[in-house]
């Protein structure tokens, strides 16, 4: 609890000065005001999260974070519960959709498990693990207390190591078979939504299978009344151990004062968390697509955040803020390669 | 028209085979089938343009047609008729926003004067002029019939051009003060709808301007009335010589089975005049983003392209294009570089 409460502690506010600056010399340069949208945006945003122009992000990373559900034993999953530990193995041997996005985007994959049924043994993993998968939600509550927060104290301690090895833009990831559904329980006890308008296919479920796993989430949120109010105890009752990892992935770095880009809807539902325990943490991230999954618009709406892909995605993994990560460097390169005005001789609005 | 009936002539259908078989090896990766949405798509529908699998797009270029306006004079636009030179200009200087966004996607900038008000004299420069600017439209013609076919035919050159010179991959773009103007003529003219529903603010009018440009537009469609069904007809009436090159580079792509990369709402409205020309030009072309340019969603509509990226982008020059090439090479990479399930012993579904 120390670590948790010290991060929340920690996270400020963006610094206006930079914000202002960085929207000045946006402003100068050859092009109606305004008019790169989002790309000067981010620009701004990130400026005002670092205190710097142009903002330092070149040096990126995804944090994947790995663990399993109990409540695939209720059958709410189209791929059985090995995948989970298969695919980090395959994320460590480089092989996965998103090591050829992040390759391709010149960042690392860094993957943590935080809570995975099986072990792994590579030296490229993280372990840093709560307990071999949660308990089943549909039948009582997926995790104790203690353990929402040691799985989200896993993943501020994965953002501050990253940080201190340099990294200075950060991506969020998941890998857990089963983890739509406690993402989909998440979503549903915070927004009070109701849980048949935001449960999706998953990893492709056909009808039948949305109608399980709807009813399986709704036994969830009836068995556990999760308090709507505590997002310690949603986690805690629906929630999964990467998704508390990634929550704290997202403080970790907003309290070191660099910028989070959110992958999709499984990310979203840790953002969610986060920005509950402090929601000043919305200052320090973006969201970079807009996933498939019919409950991420809803749960973007309850954060207010927009995001800039839309790719009918549904893979999650960080495969959507692996990509965004070429339109923040964009977004920089704008800003630092651009002629002024006055540079190029080219005249200003005659209005 | 000799140039023009040869490349419509020309243009073919997608290669079924090669799209099968690039479904196929994406269907064989280690992620749920069709997760990674538009990623795959494009990777598809380039392996049936190109007829290879995979599609070979890594050459890229934007070509970038610069042309004026006469309904300038009527003042709809926030920039005076002289700063379409002075970019063009900044353009060969590389000090632009397209040259900033297409460098980082590795890909060249080639701009070609079709119709620029003003002569500019640089080694860079592309000249293929039809006339110093177009009449004002809101009293008559923009341009004659022959006018309308011969800025098609320069676009068609630009493309050979490049493709000869090894080009893969092209995206669309427009320099041109007061297109948006023209471009909303074409819209309204080729979809039949209210002007006031798909007019908007440009480079930065305020309501004032933007009711001004209405009543501009309005004017323009009722003294020339523009066949509906003809988009030759439509061009000469209300469009710009820079929005028939872009229409040409389209057709000129098709026909050597280039993939086309469309840029926002100007360009748009020159895959809306080449789509109409040839309906099966729409094979080969992809949308790269939504503008904010009210009108831009109605024009896709109509052609029933999805745009990638939602970046609240208004700039034109081809930014939207730059800016999506670094996600088709991200689908192409998918393809090539992620492990098999058999290769890397993920388990299927298990249903």
């Amino acid at each position: 609890m120390e670590l948790l409460e010290r991060t929340l502690g920690s996270i400020g506010v963006p610094d206006a000065a930079s914000a202002l600056a960085c929207r000045r010399r946006l402003d100068s340069l050859t092009k109606p005001q305004g008019s790169l949208g989002m790309l000067e945006e981010i620009a701004v945003k990130f400026a005002g999260i670092t205190g710097k122009v142009p903002p330092d992000v070149r040096d990126k990373a995804v944090l994947v974070m790995a663990g399993d559900h109990g409540v695939t034993a209720e059958g709410v999953s189209a791929f059985p519960s090995e995948v989970t530990v298969q695919m980090a193995l395959n994320f460590l041997r480089e092989g996965a959709a998103i090591n050829v996005l992040a390759r391709h985007a010149g960042a690392r994959v860094v993957v943590t498990d935080v809570g995975m049924a099986g072990d792994l043994d590579h030296p490229g993993l993280r372990i840093d693990k709560v307990r071999n998968g949660t308990s089943n939600m549909s039948v009582g509550p997926a995790m104790t207390g203690e353990e929402a927060i040691a799985c989200i104290e896993a993943g501020i301690r994965a953002a501050r190591d990253e940080i201190a090895r340099g990294t200075r833009l950060i991506g969020t990831g998941d890998m857990g078979i089963g983890n739509t559904s406690a993402s989909t329980a998440i979503l549903a006890a915070a927004g009070g939504m109701p849980v048949s308008s935001v449960t999706g296919r998953g990893t492709g479920l056909d009808d039948a299978g949305v109608r399980k796993k709807i009813d399986v989430i709704e036994r969830a949120l009836l068995v556990n009344r999760p308090d709507p109010s505590d997002p310690l105890d949603i986690l805690a009752k629906v929630g999964g151990f990467e998704i508390g990892a990634i929550a704290g992935s997202i403080l970790g770095a907003a309290a070191a004062r660099v910028p989070v880009v959110v992958d999709g809807f499984i990310s979203t539902a840790g953002a969610l968390i986060a920005s509950r325990l402090c929601p000043r943490v919305l200052d320090f991230m973006i969201a970079s697509h807009l996933s498939e999954e019919p409950g991420h618009r809803a749960a973007l709406d309850l954060m207010g955040l927009e995001p800039i892909l839309r790719m009918k995605m549904r893979l999650g993994e960080g495969t959507g803020a692996a990509l965004s990560f070429h339109l923040i460097d964009a977004s920089i390169r704008i800003l630092t390669e651009m002629a002024t005005f006055e540079d190029a001789g080219v005249s200003g609005r005659s209005s």
